[in-house]
């Protein structure tokens, strides 16, 4: 799994210049003589699910096309603490420069896959997919929506412009769900899926209705997820959302859903601990 | 606490043309009249220490200058489970098109404040002072290391250009501690302060003969770390590091280090539940 | 109907500096004073229907913040040549440095719109809505979308990132279309609709059996068309596409498919004539 | 005929970013393996004159700089129907990424130049060059009026710094043509001409006493340019502007001016039809 | 005199986010209390010609658009020693971020105005016009050619785009001077001017048959560009250029030349001392 | 010595495409054939000290990847007039565009490192230091700034964000020198060293007691340092700074400063004579 290479570079080059601030290395440029070699090697430190090598790559080519940079695993794998991911060989002051953007991006988005994937494993066998939402790190949409998908986990909207997804506020300003719903599909473009936020049994009778895409069974304890599910009988994808752990997630799957939504997936990451050691 | 207005814009401009994408509110512009009014409330979900509200009202203003924005709280207090921090009135679609990014920024610098208040709190009654690293999230250090401040903790480095802070790989590629703190004095601007690493206690030894602003001790227990506190003896700022903890962080303060540096602040951040309801 | 203020001032901006080149109008700069005031009035020249105000207004308020600027029409309005559309009151030089970015705006989108209502004019009672391609020139594609939208049309995909439509190239390079369908339906998110695109009734045979959300007719002719629709009977939107012409339009419609897309929309748009004019 | 290479990517760049949105391509990374290899052609499906080659190939290099890109026409070439064009071979999916940019130009370009070439071949044999105006669209006037030289035209200013045209707003702004001529000679440093637009043989004689580098003669019929030739005689440029169209041209031309501004050129174009197929 | 608002505030925008660098201001952040109120003012040091008022202002509007920001000066003003320039009253903080950034356009600005002025002094009563380069220093072409108008000089071409200049090194390549201009005719638009540069009376020769609008005379010495200006006698414009000084200016202004152009004004300039202090 | 190859790139982009300005080269494109080739040498035309060849070459690269350039100095080097210092080769007119670029950096950091080498070896055999300012060109710091440095002087604060530097206003704002001082030490990070501006020997007096890492001794004459230094004792660094020249700077390091600030070494730069020629 991959991101587009342009993608890749711009989010790269932003970040490297958010550390080198005012252009430079103090510590390495004072230390490090200009031509100094080195090789150095990015390990895991802990297990879990590999995520963000395409960007920690792309970090060291931009500090120096010239470096000699050898990747030892590939994004989805699982990782054993001490496995070596990748090995990078050349000007010393480059390697050191861009150590800590490959290993922020690395750490990051392992983490998010890592979490995905245990989500992920802990429904395994039941139908329900597990999703991230819009609940995400600013300027860091794009790749934590990836990190999600190497994690095996799906993405939902991936903004404002993708998808209509009504939610408690839309009917309020809208003046009631079936005119939310009408308006929706009446302006919607015929690539654009409808999916509307129900809290409680009664409202999602109204909304099976008016037939929609997907509805987003908020905040429903098991039991009640069990017949909406029952109630939508197939009529629309069934979605459940808010605060679903991994201790709960289990039993929501169990329901029957479709879907189970994890805004903690991209707001509430643990990093994944990855380091960079010379190769002596 | 505030940053300056000049570097809020940018950053929360790049956030909403992020999740608006192709560059419209699919749901709202098909369901809410162009001028339809509302009003609406940002409310914590849960206890904590508020972080963000310049951001979030830049968020709002930033999609409608007519706004009515109206803070209830500021960065720094503490919030109790329902507390309204942030009331906007005005243009209903430029509201719910802001309250993404508007949360995103509040839940994510809050729980980042409120995690920092945690270890600030834990060491109180010692001398430490609990700090941060560059392990931050890409595109995001200049408000996380806000956040941090807000929460009651210390800034380190903010960048590669930023002290010198001079690492393990960095002596072994400048050969030798010795001459890596020769150069880095000899080099360095007068404004810019040297910080060395060192593992053990054989290491700080060789450090403090060459007399350098700060150490930090990595990895160190807290009765080595006593140790070397007690060998630095005022000499040099000392910087415990490595693996803490909220439950370990006590006792490593107890050591009598300085500083206590905590990657997690940043890199592995619980978002504060921070939540906007149409204020009716 | 309108656009997020943030879209448009962004863009406006960079027209702007476009047109202002080395950064200034050395017309205006020679002949009028600074402190000269003007009124001017912008007026169509041809009828059609208005689309771009909000990016006009934005040219003059950016070049300066001060200039009273009234519309006197709105988008999707059906203008009369001659009819006033916008007047400007303040400094000249700011005026007339903006004039040319409105004015290229309005024109160019009210041509859109013009040309879109026409198309939608001309299928009026039959069921086929009007929809516009990613065959969009680059750099314009929102302002281009929205102004179908502003003409009665609708949105197809607005970029490779929203909606998975499976086209003849696809086909052959994922080894089929059953494999092709298989494998978006396993790895697109749930709010993600999925089209094909098939040339022949053989090829619709196929889709039909693997339920996709929408069916792209290539390039049949009326009749075809007419078997396409029956065939598909309603399990699935159809999608007529290729060489559709106003003159074609209603022949296409009446076959009873669902949907028409044009290219010509936003890849050959021919300009409404608008213009600036001292108000004395 | 070319731009400079720096120009071109930094357009393209943005162009793909547009189209790429969130920052995938759904319909390629759900349906073809990461390391599928293809092979496709990009063929003009109508006769033309070709624009925008370098274009489309740095759409494709930058989706992946490996890609085996071998263009088989250059810019300026009279095209066939079935002509290929380009060849492109390597990863699939950045190959299917880059189509849509790709093509996007070569049509909206080949369109300027073909519809260029066709009113220069209208007035062959005249002493009339024809040329383009300001009416350029959004973001794209660089390489419109590149298009426009690959055609044959000749082009006008590039944007308000760049030459002084004085209009008729300003000569009402800065009260009355000779203040305005004299203005402008004592204002404009020495690489700057100065053109005059007039609507009447009146204006023309006290313009040509003021002694301009260029006269614009604005919509005017043809036995009137034929006057205002004469009485020019030859002490400034004569440039017909004004509703000039394919049909209208000649016998424009055929008064005699030296220019001929048709602002349709570049704000009313109709694309060239080019697509790209899989090549077996 | 005055820049255009938009490009201003673009260049203002960049400038103090380089200052800020990543993101603060530690000092007056450490030191005075956010919501701290002061009156500062901003006072020449020595006399000259100011330039780049409205770049100051812009600088402390960007910082915080509440604060109350008062002229006493104007671009083109001579200033004396002591002089007030700008009074800025408001929160403290804001003031003295952008404090540095403001002082650093005017300094720099109003020394290329009043060195420009000084130059435009010593050739008074000639018919010469002192003019500028593009030997500007990178970022800053239009701020300096702006300057060097307001101490009330020229500008000669603006970048690589505007006008031609036929040096010695396109004489080579393009093999000869003939063909060289022969080609530029040819090619230009007819808003672009034609320049020579020659550094003989046998190259002017050639030049002058061939009819070009200025001819820039390299490196001659007064009594060779007197020769010069008599073979040209008013049929192009002549520029003296190479090397010349406030010194020896005066003297090449005598020979007769229209224009003499002076690298040194905009690439070594001696800044205005210019400071800002408390106004208590 | 060198600049990280990213921070170059950046600006080298941004500074073509100022020069290109609408998007294109007149001259070179009107004269010299698409794909001619050249060879030209660029080359000093005085004497002093080399720096900007990292940028030099980046521009020409930028220009086009496929250019031969053969750098025959480095940065630091000691130039004579005459002496060459970069072979291009390749398509002449991607030479041409570069070459004001390219030669606008190296004359303009040359220039710098010229005079910050004449201050160093002015104060030879002196303990003291030459250091820069933050009176830098807008947009230009990093480079400035480095150029200091090849030409052996030492970096001041690169911003607002880097260090405390408590100036005359900010102790009027903060209440007097205790406080602001005291202020400083509670928010600074460990990493953060902290210079007072002092006027007098009173000043400086009390300063001592609160212990800080630098004075700024402002505008006192070589005596009154002389005492500064003595009352000093080793106990704080101690700069001089205000209006010090180079005839003057000599005088002021005999008085036992450890650093002597110019803020002319980057505010008022003589650019170094360096031309480009046709390598025959």
């Amino acid at each position: 799994m991959t991101l587009p290479h342009i993608v890749i570079t711009e989010l790269v080059r932003r970040t490297l210049l958010e550390d080198l601030g005012h252009g430079h290395d103090s510590t390495s440029e004072a230390l490090i003589p200009a031509d100094h070699k080195g090789k150095l090697v990015i390990k895991a430190r802990e297990s879990g699910c590999l995520a963000g090598m395409d960007l920690a790559c792309a970090a060291f080519a931009a500090m120096d096309p010239a470096l000699n940079i050898k990747p030892a695993a590939q994004d989805g794998n699982q990782l054993n603490a001490g496995q070596a991911l990748l090995t990078v060989e050349g000007n010393a002051r480059a390697i050191l420069a861009a150590e800590r953007t490959a290993l922020n991006f690395l750490m990051h988005l392992s983490g998010i896959a890592t979490q995905t994937a245990a989500y992920v494993a802990a429904v395994k066998g039941t139908k329900a997919a597990i999703t991230c939402t819009r609940k995400t790190l600013p300027g860091l949409r794009t790749v934590q929506k990836y990190a999600v998908r190497v994690g095996g986990g799906k993405n939902h909207r991936f903004g404002l412009d993708d998808g209509i997804l009504i939610k408690d506020n839309h009917i309020a300003l809208a003046g009631g769900i079936e005119n939310a719903i009408a308006q929706a599909r009446s302006n919607a473009g015929h690539m654009v899926k409808i999916e509307v936020e129900v809290d409680t049994l009664e409202q999602l009778e109204n909304v099976l209705e008016a037939q929609v895409d997907a509805i987003l069974l908020d905040n429903m304890a098991p039991d009640i997820l069990k017949q909406a599910v029952a109630m939508i009988g197939g009529r629309a994808l069934s979605e459940a959302s808010g605060g679903i752990t991994l201790e709960t997630v289990r039993a929501v799957a169990e329901s029957g859903v479709d879907l189970i939504s994890v805004g903690a997936l991209t707001h509430s990451v643990k990093a994944l601990d990855i380091g960079l050691d010379i190769d002596l």
